[in-house]
């Protein structure tokens, strides 16, 4: 199968590369060739880009897509009312089949909003993966490991299956990440046990780290290190690629310790905005040489998989916590979404830049639309004006997963009559 | 002109009232009746609202709709280069006849994004009114007055003409205010004529206070008092309807110096934050019964004039500030959006709730979209998931503005290339 995007603004997001007018192809899986005029083959399928802007495809760096079940079912309440009162029952009542069509909810908003590939935390990863071989999407797909339980034998377990199982399935869309927790449900000794999996088995790791001041409050008092001391403890950066999510806790002895690692940081502002958990030092992770990407978190507390709102709200709060709207720019937070992300899921040589030879991971935007006119400038309306819905197309490994805001690998209505009769279930007496 | 909109959820805004199945009878510009089965008349263009959610259309508290043409011209710069080096130079080159044209793609985005009422403050005010009459939409609008230079009479004057001219018009869909800009561009001997007038003529008045640190350091300065206090030294709370537009750095003093106002403060969460402005304290100002609604600012800061995007980002920022989830709740966020801003544009008896004899300026919002799925709580997916793509139709005084994402009174090729054109030359050179 064969593509031609036709007279588009292109937003390579190669190096400080502009936008310009021009044509993409794609062939099978790949970018094949990006030009100002591309003559089209008998056997391309030929889209029309005018009045539309293509670039790569987004990438959620930390999520926990069955979570979307979840979606405005405990707002406005506080951090451990939410989690212990609302979301560990509920999830406690999900079943393998809820799992499944959780992540495709939160799929099919994923596509419809430009993400072309996402990192995945949760349980029940079989049905995760199966929801992502068949919509067609990309996903690192991660089980996550809480070891203060009697059971961690059998997360342990479940973990190593999963990275057998599915490592570079479904046409290499998936990939696979070991996952401990975090800091305060890993006690050292398995956390070691756990980055030697990855060294051994060449595997990243993903793992929660200093999303709230108790955390930091925690860790100090049963170890007297900082979450990010502790974890380094483990040997972990010196020694994995690592994924961290939120990093909102941390001081600047702590950001020098990532310095140099491999991986970074996902950066996920909206959820910690509305658990109320306070603004990440983006800019100084940054400044240091640190990779920081974006991901929404799960929508239990995001509410939405939207990441273009993500771009919006990680430029506003540094704006806001320096007090100066000249902090993380545009093309920067651009750069965080696309290229950023790709490396923290260990995928930037395939993922997150337009380029010949990359897949075919891209989104059209339209931008025949009032709020993205008049067009000054490409980047600022990508930065804080377009919103998911504005994504015309959206294609991932070479296969046209959205076009003209109608899904391809999708049935929504199936899907909305089993995720409000699963939900109902699941939050009953709850 | 009648129309039944057909078993819908209605959220009428009514106090606590929950949502609730039903239909709405619209006749002429007033809705006439809401209840769970309305029989259908004959001449009754029929809705069906199945999958939808009405609720009051969005009121808009505080906007420069011309500035839309500005948008993304100047972002990521501090604010006095944002201001004197892009905006002020840019803004001196636009002709009436621009005016209008920004006002018009203001306005398309507001009627697309579920706003039917906006309060504006900007010049050539009958370009603007000739917008608003033509579109359909609601108004409050304001010609902004400097009296820092020669031509403050010249402004009065226009002040002047705007409110005799169009106060009332297109079918009362027009209402006027004065509006002396700000505590920093207004002495107070033209302050206290203004607030004269304003008694006089039963006319609203429309000021800036306290948006930047700056703006205090300055009132401190010049007058050894907070730019509140210097508001009420001009008698304006006492003895006016008064729309206060940001009051961002507010100290407790100045709060309470608000205490029992008529009218109140319009919170402009995005333009706080991309300007690096601050939190403004709405708990804090609810807490003590002054009335909050919100507002989008001009496009130029803002970038978008997306209300639903203002409503999230609200709640976001008060939960950041206390550090506490619980802050400004969904409920209370939608109540600021509707009924808050319609009593700031003194307009609480015609818009920002359903009932009998209101206008009919309502919105439906199409539920059928994943990131709207699963139902568990509707007021939690209107306060931060919902966003302006989601809104189906739009109806102001009973007329249909947008019906299936489609403007109906908006002619949008014209609109675009219009506004691209004379964009371009008004930032020439800047």
């Amino acid at each position: 199968m064969s593509i031609l995007i036709q007279q588009t603004t292109i937003l390579t997001m190669q190096e400080a590369e502009a936008p310009f007018t021009g044509d993409i192809r794609i062939e099978g899986s790949q970018i094949v060739q990006i030009a100002s005029h591309i003559m089209p083959q008998p056997e391309d399928e030929v889209i029309d880009g005018r009045n539309k802007l293509a670039m790569p495809g987004l990438v959620n760096a930390h999520q926990h897509s069955p979570m979307s079940l979840l979606r405005g079912f405990s707002d406005d309440l506080k951090l451990m009312d939410w989690l212990e009162r609302k979301m560990l029952p509920a999830e406690a009542r999900m079943t393998p089949e809820d799992i499944y069509w959780g992540a495709k909810l939160g799929i099919a908003e994923m596509i419809r909003s430009g993400t072309t590939a996402f990192a995945d935390m949760y349980i029940h990863m079989n049905e995760i993966a199966e929801a992502v071989t068949e919509t067609g999407i990309r996903a690192s797909l991660t089980r996550g490991m809480v070891f203060m339980e009697d059971d961690g034998g059998r997360r342990l377990q479940e973990a190593i299956d999963l990275v057998q199982r599915w490592s570079g399935k479904a046409n290499g869309r998936i990939t696979t990440m070991y996952g401990p927790h975090s800091p305060y449900t890993c006690p050292m000794e398995p956390l070691r046990e756990v980055v030697a999996m990855a060294v051994q088995d060449e595997i990243p790791l993903h793992i929660h780290l200093a999303e709230t001041k108790e955390e930091v409050e925690k860790i100090r008092s049963r170890y007297d290190m900082t979450p990010t001391e502790y974890l380094e403890e483990s040997g972990m950066f010196e020694r994995a690629h690592v994924l961290l999510a939120h990093g909102v806790h941390l001081n600047p002895q702590d950001i020098s310790r990532l310095k140099g690692m491999r991986g970074g940081v996902a950066h996920n502002p909206v959820s910690n905005l509305k658990l109320g958990c306070g603004i990440a030092p983006v800019e100084a992770m940054i400044f240091e040489g640190i990779t920081v990407g974006i991901g929404t978190d799960g929508a239990g507390s995001a509410t939405t998989l939207d990441m273009f709102e993500e771009i919006k709200v990680a430029c506003w709060l540094q704006k806001l916590d320096y007090g100066d709207p000249t902090r993380l720019p545009a093309r920067q937070v651009l750069d965080m979404a696309t290229r950023g992300s790709a490396k923290l899921l260990s995928l930037q040589n395939e993922v997150g830049m337009l380029a010949p030879g990359y897949k075919a991971d891209l989104i059209l935007i339209d931008l025949a639309k009032p709020h993205l006119q008049p067009i000054h400038n490409v980047e600022s309306l990508l930065a804080y004006s377009v919103n998911g819905a504005d994504v015309h197309t959206t294609i991932v490994d070479g296969q046209i997963l959205m076009q003209d805001r109608k899904l391809l690998t999708i049935d929504e209505d199936e899907l909305y009559r089993e995720v409000n009769t699963r939900a109902k279930r699941i939050v009953e007496g709850v």
